[in-house]
């Protein structure tokens, strides 16, 4: 390279838990694939069928910067069904995925040296992105004792000058938490008091797992226009391959979202956006099917481990589950690695969701269930090894 | 809003072509349009079936962040027969359009104050890009006089020790230019002689409209690994909607925009992909006929022009054209505003595309021709009355 890099970029590490994909991926096909993030759904097929339609009916051009209005009048109505969130359609901006809208809001609202409050463990792109802004994460741990819920005193004690950013993620990546209403209400009045942004990480919000459990968003306890949330088809409607999401923030924050997405992507697909339609307007079955089997699945994965002696947290929601490896006696991306090798069965390290995933490892649903009980009782014959 | 956000994004202004745009929409369906940047024709069914398809087939899941291998194969023998470039499917990074992979050139290459060599008239997006990551744009003007070629002369005057890029674009978006070979091989050695990266932009690629003209791209010539070049499906396949571009880079800067993808989109679209990849493949028929009518159009509007007594500038390439509305008496702003009104005709003010842009006004040869003909001729009426 002639000329080095910006430091920005050069500094960037590449999520390990693609390093531990890859090398799974290599291993081939008796490998069993318990790190992926992904569901185990195709796209139903009303919502191929639509997009193609809306295609050959000659919806293959441009569209607005923040999303095709009839689009955004159907998430308006998923905003107030889902999130209990009343937006306009100005106050929604469609995003090429919810990691662009992410990346977006950052965008828009950090300067260098801005401070970020970020959950740990947590999804590990945000400090990568954090950084790659000239902004710093900080992070705040969430503990197995407390259900891995924020600590409200715990992030009075992290304020600074600079802090500019609450990040919150229910349900929650890799805990499956989901964040009850009474907290979701402290974590705003946390926010205002400190007059900060809260950005509310959403993506997960219609895979409850738990009976009785239900899906809290924090905008509804917003007073003064304070929170963004962000949403996405990927997982819900198995759509990760069309590359949909969007947010929802007050009006001067979304119009700042549509003007980046000039410089940044454009816009989103107009195919995809149509998909997505068919997705919010066509037949619940499938998604109703998927959830089934997320629950099963999730049931089978608690028995497995209880039967193999390995401690599990009961995921309240997205498609995840921890499981506690800190007996292994070498870290939890070594054990990783090493299960893999010896048991053929991948798994996400828990140290990739940061330092408060240390002694853990991440399970997905997405895979069929006799993979995943199989998958335990072999990590369960490793760590007791 | 709670808190100013950062500077970077307040300070960036909307393009003035969809200001236009939106007033042109409202007036409704009686207005010419000749402002608008996307191709008149919808994308080929055989590509939206081979979409379809693929998704049926169960190609709906996240693909690699760099593109799927099948595509960056089919991308490399692309590049190899009419970029003339030679690129592994490592060097080969596919991105949701051509923008973005230039959003991520730049942010993986720019640190604050780092300046930018950019044409002027010149695609408008790229000095607000650039100034959103602190990065200093810094003009290099293409005259008329000079067949909108830049001058290297020029050039060696304006680099300074923070100039770090030399963006070209070629075909040339607004001015239609097509730069010839000896031309290309003296940026790239400019571009080596100051050690700095040379990005050539060349989405207009299969769009050259002058017999006998031909593309040329800038790798060719690079002989240590400086040239970063982006092309898209956008324009030459009818495909705007979909969002698909790419960039063909040495392997470290490839390595980097692969790693970038991640934080910023995570991926591009796979059904995208896989139409992209129906494109390359399927039959040329119906690009020759796009090609074909563009050619006509051009024709037909240097016709009018010379009839109607408008200055115009032959197009070699893109489906644009310069008129000159430098007698108009008031700035070119202004003329288009009062154009809409007056006539309903809109075109794209010359002062979009930056200080040299001053004076012109750019039609697009993506209206039918009787449009084109009927719009230069009211041009013509409003610049002369």
């Amino acid at each position: 390279m002639t000329r080095p890099p910006a430091d920005r970029a050069d500094s960037l590490r590449r999520s390990e838990i693609r390093v531990l994909f890859d090398a799974a991926a290599r291993l081939g096909d008796d490998v069993i694939r318990l790190e992926v993030g992904e569901p185990s759904f195709t796209t139903p097929v009303h919502v191929i069928e639509a997009a193609a339609k809306a295609a050959r009916d000659g919806h293959t051009g441009y569209g607005p910067n923040g999303g095709l209005l009839s689009l955004r009048e159907l998430l308006a109505e998923k905003l107030r069904r889902v999130n209990g969130i009343e937006a306009s359609t100005d106050e929604i901006v469609v995003t090429p995925g919810a990691m662009n809208a992410l990346y977006s809001v950052y965008l828009a609202l950090l300067s260098a040296g801005d401070e970020v409050l970020l959950p740990t463990p947590g999804f590990p792109n945000m400090d990568e992105t954090i950084r790659l802004l000239g902004g710093a994460p900080v992070f705040y741990p969430l503990s197995a004792d407390a259900g891995f819920l924020p600590d409200v005193g715990a992030l009075e004690a992290l304020v600074t000058e600079r802090t500019r950013i609450l990040f919150v993620n229910t349900p929650a990546n890799p805990t499956g938490a989901v964040y009850p209403a009474p907290l979701m209400g402290d974590l705003v009045e946390f926010a205002a008091r400190h007059d900060i942004w809260l950005l509310c990480d959403e993506v997960y919000d219609e895979m409850v797992l738990s009976p009785g459990c239900v899906h809290t968003a924090a905008a509804p306890f917003d007073t003064d226009g304070r929170v963004i949330t962000v949403c996405s088809f990927s997982k819900v409607y198995a759509m990760t391959g069309w590359r949909v999401g969007y947010a929802a923030a007050p009006r001067p924050v979304a119009d700042l979202l549509r003007k980046l997405q000039e410089p940044l992507v454009s816009c989103p697909s107009t195919i995809s956006q149509k998909a997505a339609e068919a997705a919010l307007t066509g037949p619940r079955a499938p998604y109703d099917e998927m959830l089934a089997a997320y629950r099963n699945r999730r049931s089978a994965a608690l028995d497995a481990a209880a039967a193999a002696g390995v401690g599990a947290v009961a995921s309240d929601g997205t498609l995840y589950m921890l499981l506690d490896v800190s007996a292994a006696g070498v870290d939890d991306l070594e054990f990783a690695l090493g299960l893999l090798e010896s048991q053929s069965v991948s798994v996400a390290p828990g140290s990739v969701f940061g330092p408060g995933g240390r002694g853990w490892a991440r399970i997905s649903l997405a895979a069929e269930e006799s993979a995943i009980t199989e998958g335990v009782r072999r990590l369960a014959k490793a760590l007791h090894a």
